[in-house]
């Protein structure tokens, strides 16, 4: 008989985001009068940037023609993409990445989860507690998480981020051989300095460890000190992978790329770990579709940075809006100045669930359970700057008014 | 030390489609005066439908505005698209698929290969020879397929099709636990009658095996009595996993777009495996462009299917085209009738790279050497019948005046 991956069978409930959503809309349905806010998921509202629609026009244009008509492009990605990426998000910081380091996807969720394709099941694995719930699923999956015990993974390391430590993980006293580390942080928010990070470079080169670094959010960093590339780090190319999306950056959630750094440098055991992500994105991934690697592309123009600069500075008013009602009314907060993201402790020591279910029922503002996102995030929710400005406004009233 | 994947080192060369593609770069690096035409990789040339363009231009235009504007979508697609789906290629045909058990992604390959992680790596897995090379190299990366010894994997189970039993692959003598069935057949073109499939279906049923039936050339089929839908067959809803594209049928190959279908039927030891797809797609997946997603919904609209019909005319003339002249020049062929690809005996019992050398260097054809599809494909080429009118006859007149 054929038989199914157990580990699937050992993931606790559903993943986070669909449970909010659920809620959400069982709230909604009970309530057809009531109005939600969501300020849970963190998904752009903006519309995208003119540039990129132009170019994106242009490019459906071409595919309707014999002349201009792209079928399988590379699968990692067009070089007017790669060379463009390299050149503007790489060189001009200081970071010497070259066009055949980079991976253009489809999402920096999917190649956050499809990495683990290149390494070995048997790897112990550190995650930042609360984290992006994919870094620890998609491990589970994979069989490197161990068994789900008393809300943890009984093979996973955990680095606690506290209001204590400054919300910033300290380096693991069992030695990791993966590190994920997600800077600007989700879901907290919160950013690490170079100061902050260089240890976990050191660390990752003393212990022959790999760095997964998300820098999904590196366009919301207001602070100079704050690395936009962990490549920004003298000897980071040995050790890490780096995870970047247009996400956050240019609107880029329903329209879909991310790109994938794998250095030529990082080699674990003589091996270099390029070609076998190299391999495994031509053997099952096709590439990200020519009218969205144009539309990319345009984000790089003088005009898209521009355009796109300014959505990112609507969403930090945003965040700066949510964190001075917040703090107003009583709320202990932390992070949105380099992050989209908002972490508020829950008042009077409620659970996280208990306070969403009450910003759900007394003020109709969706967030997200910091409990969700681990053991650690218990006692908080988070707030996310991407609403409009006039739904923004209107939660923090309403939360303002909630009986707390 | 962090650890590779080991079974990635396992693999020998480099994916074919690229070693096609580097023979053909050298060569037109060394004669840059000569014209090659690429009869290779299965690569639609064909514009995109009018009616596609049009509907992804007001996508784009929506995605520039507030109100239009698109952020996340439905991991498992947009609804519009999964309900066409569900009605314009299952229940019109007679098979009984609902929305929800069919998932949208970016391809075919993709799915194909990520479909793995569902499955315990302990499962005997099943292969036609020749075959897809997505499917082989996937469970290799898995650890399915044990070590590649002599030219083959050491735990995959070959089922070779040849001349002598008309290409169609023989039920396995081992017990296969995963099956991968690919009709209209790519490399070889042919395709399987209700009757031939029904005895797979028997199969699965008695072992508890899943068949992962790939039927992304089923837009070719012009035989009555050739299923478009291994659901076509009664009893298949309970084995089989369906993956069909819109690279071929409507020419997405750069546009991306695709869908797997698992229905609620299929369990194995009383659990089913939709909600595992589920699972696997809400954690690794973000779903695909709403701007695809609308061009892909426009494939099912009246216009949509003459426009993409006369398109798959054109390719199956072309097809006769090749067939006719191939035979004319003395080869032996296959295929072509209900699928895009021919499949041509070598002359003189010539291995398939020494004729693949043969037609480059003196037809200046890039074809596909049968032996990269596996073991039973020496001393075959595949021609494909992608290229334009002009193209593939005068590609079929200049191995008309090889010296064969």
């Amino acid at each position: 008989m054929a038989k199914i991956n157990d580990n699937f069978l050992k993931l606790p409930g559903s993943y986070l985001f669909s449970a909010v959503a659920e809620k959400s809309a069982a709230f909604s349905a009970a309530h057809p009068d009531k109005e939600l806010i969501k300020m849970s998921i963190g998904d752009v509202t903006l519309p995208l940037a003119p540039s990129v629609t132009k170019a994106m026009r242009a490019a459906v244009d071409e595919m309707g023609t014999a002349a201009g008509f792209h079928g399988y492009g590379p699968e990692q990605g067009y070089d007017f993409l790669r060379e463009k990426i390299a050149e503007k998000d790489y060189i001009a910081r200081g970071a010497n990445i070259s066009p055949d380091e980079i991976f253009v996807s489809d999402g920096a969720k999917s190649d956050c989860g499809n990495i683990g394709d290149i390494f070995s099941t048997d790897n112990t694995v550190a995650v930042c507690d609360p984290v992006y719930p994919v870094y620890v699923d998609t491990n589970a999956m994979a069989g490197r998480a161990g068994d789900f015990i008393g809300g943890k993974w009984s093979k996973l390391i955990y680095m606690p981020c506290v209001e204590e430590n400054g919300f910033l993980p300290e380096l693991p006293k069992e030695r990791a051989d993966i590190i994920y580390l997600c800077f600007p942080n989700n879901p907290i928010g919160v950013a690490m300095t170079k100061e902050q990070l260089k240890p976990w470079v050191d660390y990752a080169r003393e212990n022959n460890s790999v760095i997964l670094y998300d820098s999904a959010y590196e366009a919301f960093i207001t602070d100079e000190n704050v690395p936009h590339s962990i490549y920004e780090l003298d000897g980071a190319k040995e050790v890490a992978i780096e995870f970047r999306s247009f996400s956050k950056t240019a609107g880029f959630t329903g329209t879909r790329c991310a790109y994938t750094v794998v250095p030529h440098e990082l080699k674990l055991g003589g091996t270099e770990l390029n070609p076998l992500w190299n391999r495994r994105q031509c053997t099952k991934f096709n590439g990200v579709p020519y009218i969205v690697q144009r539309g990319a592309e345009a984000v790089y123009s003088d005009e898209g940075r521009r355009e796109t600069r300014e959505a990112i500075k609507y969403y930090l008013e945003n965040a700066k809006i949510i964190r001075e009602a917040l703090t107003a009314a009583g709320f202990t907060v932390y992070g949105g100045v380099n992050a989209p993201y908002i972490w508020a402790k829950t008042p009077n020591g409620e659970t996280s669930w208990d306070f969403f279910d009450r910003l759900l029922n007394d003020a109709n503002v969706v967030t997200t359970p910091g409990s969700g996102f681990g053991p650690s995030g218990e006692g908080y929710v988070r707030f996310t700057s991407f609403n409009t400005r006039e739904n923004t406004i209107k939660a923090m009233e309403k939360i303002k008014n909630m009986n707390l």
